[in-house]
């Protein structure tokens, strides 16, 4: 498959290029003047290109969850909405939820995601696959210290490993460290490292967790992870709220990937404010998600990243404390590393995930075009989402998914939990 | 002029109600089934009606400024950059904004407007009826304590409260208390309270300025303002940052109104989280603003109640601490309120502002009808929009304004800044 992007503000590493993009098979082969014929001609005069955006911590099997638990905290969110909710899933269910997870992520110019997810993911995977998204997928372990749990997904975990494809991997991973054994959080990183798979773990998410951690560990929840083996740059620590400066510094020097996830952390009233600019400085890969939309309660990561800078400049009282170029990077390149794709930006060479904006009046006047896509753009802005060179939306048109029918399942399933 | 909207998904004060609604003039006049015949029909079928959001602090003068100062703080953000560029303004460059900003808004399902200005307001009465938009709109006074600006001020500014009429009122104010002399203060409220008019002012932006009044007045600024009669029913207090408990219940006590705009106050890491939760329990009339798009940088409403709630929560540490309820009456009738409208919500009687959704993937399932306007919900997902009873939104088609010319006036002029 080849596409031409003609004509388009091209938002590129060094800085914003008037022209083409020709993309062949999943890759970006030339930005500039194009002269090449392609399959998929758009025309992006009047439009800005940006690099696909990165949701790097999502629960997508969660979205028929939206306004299931609102105003509650965390443990209540948990305890007596979510976890109860989650054990009456089908796979049918979790279906339903992804795909309808899907398209809001495409018509807000997210074209990669990396999911935890509690059920057997094959399903998800083939989903994933039928949308045309690029991302990671884990079944995490969570055993509460259940020996027989524990080794029953011991047994079925390693079979998830194999699946996906293309612009799907697999990934590895455990909840918690507050809900899983040491046994498992060991063994669960072993097998990552084993099949060189990316390992995705919820860390330092609330108050609560950390006090657990340090009573039955000693330490803080970084260091504890770190002492077992745990933290390395090939692993995805969501969260990361309430994190010492040691913890940080350790962070960095380890390289680890930190999916900060500022609105569920702020609707829970759980994770505090992440230093993610500290952890960024001190070398850590800091990317950004949205968490389920459970707790969100959109998968919007133009919000997402303006967040992220905002609460950044209001946490350190200084307005200069997270550039938005930053905060772009964060949601793009940031993402796509810790995912493990060479993408997350429009640059030759790199595989081809490009969102095309429309100029609403929200995006102009554009004295600074970065800022524009950070702080005020949206997914109203989102008309084109090309994903591993293949266009999954054009002209605000869902290629690869059937809104109506997705809906209507989507509205039928969440009836049936209502119940 | 009359208008019937079949079919919607209606929220009003009593929860959500399927059925039609059928204004005429600019009066809400029956909600449920409805026989009349109407000029503008308009199928509400899958759609969900919301009362039009009011954005209680506004600069849409600045529009053309989006972008021009990222990542400083207040007092140079102002110093150096916003304020040498308000001194070049022409009239012309000011309407341009302005309808620029009209046009955001409406996509945005914002309906009315609170509007601060340091020019004369008559170009923009014009631009704003000529959009649609209801509003209120005040030339503020700003003297520095320099008596002769006071002086010329004091005789300009009372011309600007005749103009308006209809959906658009004057109203009278002052920049802040650290910006004007106590007279200037004293004399702009009784303009206010002589015609009857509503008085807008900025208190409690920044720590500095809480100093500085403290320093000069030896009270604080809420305190302050209420020793010299500014403080009642009738005054949006725009802001509200490091109030005092003292101050909370003050400002409870004189159902004050706040306009509390929590995006452009973490941008500009300037005002700390406001504690709306506590000024509402306190009997204050907590409405919403986004402030000038030059510090925010969107005037997306949806985003500002969806901050507004998630920031207390956060804050308080407590995922209770404020509802989603709440956060939409801040947004919509408590905002009509502070502007002196009878709208703000989808009622028989009240006047007609009305917005339609269109339920995108982001607004499925629908648990909880509330939860997904503020917490989910976004400009992407207005379809139509009716403001006085006259649509000025049908179908996503702007009916008022030329978007094209006014993108490219908007552009041709912030040019014109950048040299």
């Amino acid at each position: 498959m080849s596409v031409l992007i003609r004509n388009a503000a091209i938002v590129t590493p060094a800085g914003m290029v008037q022209g083409d993009i020709y993309t062949e098979a999943n890759t970006i082969v030339r930005i500039g003047k194009c002269r090449e014929r392609a399959e998929h001609v758009i025309d992006g005069t009047g439009k800005m290109a940006i690099p696909g955006l990165v949701n790097a911590h999502a629960h997508v099997a969660m979205t028929l969850f939206r306004g299931c638990g609102e105003d509650l905290p965390l443990d209540r969110w948990l305890n007596e909405r979510i976890w109860p909710l989650e054990a009456r899933q089908t796979q049918a269910d979790v279906v339903a939820a992804a795909n309808l997870a899907f398209c809001e992520m495409i018509r807000g110019g997210t074209t990669s995601f990396a999911e935890m997810c509690l059920f057997d993911t094959k399903e998800m995977f083939r989903a994933a696959a039928e949308a045309g998204m690029r991302g990671i997928i884990s079944r995490s372990f969570l055993d509460f210290g259940d020996k027989r749990r524990a080794k029953s997904q011991l047994k079925e975990i390693p079979r998830t490993l194999e699946y996906g494809g293309g612009a799907l991997r697999p990934s590895a991973g455990a909840h918690a460290p507050y809900t899983c054994s040491e046994e498992v959080l060991v063994k669960s990183k072993e097998l990552a490292r084993k099949k060189g798979l990316k390992y995705q773990i919820h860390v330092s998410e609330t108050r609560t967790e950390i006090f657990e951690v340090m009573k039955a560990r000693g330490k803080y929840p970084y260091e504890y992870l770190d002492s077992i083996g745990l933290m390395d740059a090939d692993s995805v620590f969501a969260h990361g709220g309430w994190l010492t400066k040691r913890e940080i510094l350790l962070g960095g020097r380890r390289g680890v990937n930190v999916a900060y996830c500022p609105v569920s952390s702020l609707k829970l009233a759980t994770g505090g404010i992440t230093q993610v600019a500290e952890l960024d400085a001190a070398g850590a890969n800091v990317c950004l998600g949205t968490d389920g939309c459970a707790s969100n309660n959109s998968l919007d990561m133009f919000q997402t990243m303006k967040m992220a800078a905002l609460l950044q400049k209001h946490h350190y009282w200084r307005a200069d404390a997270l550039s938005c170029r930053k905060a772009l990077d964060f949601a793009t390149v940031n993402g796509a590393r810790a995912l493990g794709f060479d993408s997350g930006a429009l640059e030759e060479g790199k595989l081809a995930d490009i969102v095309l904006l429309e100029r609403g009046p929200n995006m102009h006047p554009e004295h600074d075009p970065v800022a524009n896509v950070v702080y005020a753009a949206g997914p109203q802005n989102v008309s084109d989402v090309i994903i591993d060179g293949r266009p999954v939306m054009l002209d605000r048109e869902l290629l690869t998914l059937d809104e109506e029918r997705i809906f209507d399942e989507a509205e039928r399933r969440a009836a049936g939990f209502r119940r």
